[in-house]
């Protein structure tokens, strides 16, 4: 099947698009606010991606590069992605659209970071990401996955 | 009715009582292998703040006091607690236990913050906390909730 991941445009339709998703909170209201209140334009980038079917939008995921100077993950500090609120519409899970999405992710070449529900976790671990060993400090709430390239390796407890 | 709040103990007996609560994660699973190889001891404590009923642990939240250092959420900078991992458990719900924690919490005369499920917001502002405005680098995924002694002020966006 056709899977093409797009970067979503903000604007009303994606907005319209965003509240069918569980995940949908103050990021996504925030830039409804910014959409109204003419703080930014309409269609200019978000920093969501997503698949379509048609013209319904069945999964998205969120990234953010965060630069290496905030790196408390990876050994040596490097810049990497931040992925969250990765999800697909139940009528459409279990169809390989979430792997899509984070494929696509790996496809920037840096390191990801995640942040699971314990449910999900054998997804992301098919996915190839592993648990980092919790740091309460850095993590709080957290229970954080990463995945890099070969090259890079987890940063050690407290180092 | 008596709704003692206690700082939990890191001992086999709380841990079991933990799997009982749906945000069980990489933390307990951290403080049970620290205990299990005797990198901590038995009894020591936890930053869990706990309600018994009976000998049955039926709410719970964590607690980790940040430093000024840290803080991007108050003005002036200053120290604040973040909250994390409040929950009732169902048959439980509704009584107050939840009150009872995050009054417990205030009691320490600092900020709080949380992070909120969208589902929770309607709690969170009964307790007199409030949505402080989105900001991506910061907030990512998260859904940041605010409260404050009357002589501190939300910090500016981008000041």
């Amino acid at each position: 099947m056709h899977m093409n991941v797009e970067r979503l445009k903000v604007n009303y339709k994606t907005l319209e698009e965003f509240k069918k998703f569980k995940e949908y909170g103050v990021q996504e209201l925030s830039m409804l606010e910014d959409l109204q209140e003419n703080i930014i334009e309409d269609n200019c980038d978000s920093p969501f991606y997503g698949i379509y079917y048609g013209d319904k939008l069945v999964a998205r995921m969120s990234l953010y590069e965060r630069s290496a100077k905030y790196d408390l993950y990876f050994d040596p500090p490097q810049n990497y992605l931040e992925l969250w609120k990765l999800e697909v519409l139940p009528d459409y899970q279990f169809k390989g659209y979430g792997k899509r999405l984070v494929e696509f992710a790996k496809g920037f070449g840096v390191p990801i970071k995640t942040n699971s529900r314990m449910k999900s976790k054998e997804f992301w671990e098919k996915m190839d990401f592993h648990t980092v060993p919790y740091d309460m400090e850095r993590d709080l709430g957290q229970n954080p996955l990463v995945w890099h390239p070969n090259e890079v390796k987890d940063k050690k407890p407290n180092s």
